[in-house]
């Protein structure tokens, strides 16, 4: 996602740093601490302008989150918005969301959300699809035993090579999506601003996964 | 597939004994016997008029195949097409392709091919679809190791079925197609009758799978 420079994100952020963090491998093991309460914490690597993410955090208090962005300017946009209306369960982190195990214990994690995720459409860039297998790896790690991910995307290659991606590492489909919108109401599928705008021109696909116990 | 009831083709078929057989389990493990050539022996499950299967015998002579069909007004449009121009790499088999056990010894079949397999889409009917896992088992059986599936089908609900089941049941899937039609050309994607005209109502989709040796 590209978005204007915003001027006036570094010094928010600067100003903010108990809801976001920049350096997240100082929090790795220590997640729960940022929280009022210590409940199941769920991740995004990826966040984009965080509507899915604040969505997920009003519908369920009951679960902490993270979202992952690395552009200043796009996770500007959430923190403006968690300082207009505070959430207790939601954390950011300004950083490379493909580093997560340098941000977080093994099975620190109860759900890894990635949504949109750069297709990276020519072959020679094949590893740096955040469904490579180095990065499901990276997943598995923090992930609790039988951990799960959940992955939507409009952009069909990259959604063919997950498919083998993740069936390759051992992953175990739990259900596959191949027209999300035809059967998913607003009430069971939570949108990204990216899924609004692009979902009339084709297909959202979706799975969830699960990292078998080994 | 229906099609009008055709008065002529049991004749036809009681005429040609050696093009079809219309008990396989008296062939398991001879079918070798029915060719002119041994060499690899693929099989398609369900192959409606044969346009499919045909153009595949004369595309590779190398490789012999078997056409199972049920339906008699069917397999009798396929048999009467292998009369008017023979085929010495295709036999026919008239029976119910579910029961590939019963017709094919362990390791004797090469590659499966499933192409528009009825969808049944009732949940209660999940038992019926040719990729449940009962038929993988089977189709495992007669395969050789590292044996592959090619599965082509239009049905997007039979789709996401079958990519759950076969990724579950521990097959590893080679490559996904979920709009064959947008890259495959007509030189490597040889079409069914039916997906000749369904396909421009919306994608048709793809698997190749392995099931690992064990």
């Amino acid at each position: 996602m590209r978005v204007r420079n915003k001027p006036w994100a570094p010094k928010l952020i600067a100003a903010h740093p108990e809801l976001i963090t920049e350096d997240p491998t100082q929090l790795k093991g220590q997640w729960q601490s940022r929280f009022a309460k210590q409940q199941p914490l769920q991740i995004e690597v990826g966040s984009g302008k965080g509507q899915f993410i604040i969505e997920m955090a009003k519908r369920h208090p009951e679960i902490n989150y993270v979202a992952i962005e690395i552009q200043t300017s796009v996770i500007a946009i959430i923190l403006k918005k968690l300082v207009e209306e505070p959430l207790p369960n939601l954390q950011l982190a300004h950083a490379d969301g493909q580093a997560v195990t340098a941000f977080f214990e093994p099975h620190e994690v109860d759900r890894l959300y990635l949504n949109f995720s750069d297709p990276w459409p020519k072959s020679r860039h094949e590893k740096r699809r955040l469904t490579y297998k180095s990065f499901l790896a990276g997943y598995r790690e923090v992930l609790k035993p039988n951990g799960q991910i959940e992955f939507k995307t409009d952009n069909r290659g990259l959604f063919e090579f997950s498919l083998t991606s993740m069936n390759n590492f051992g992953m175990q489909f739990e259900q596959v999506w191949l027209d999300l919108h035809a059967v998913a109401t607003p009430e069971d599928n939570v949108e990204t601003e990216y899924e609004q705008k692009f979902s009339q021109f084709g297909p959202i696909y979706k799975i969830i996964a699960t990292f078998p116990a080994k």
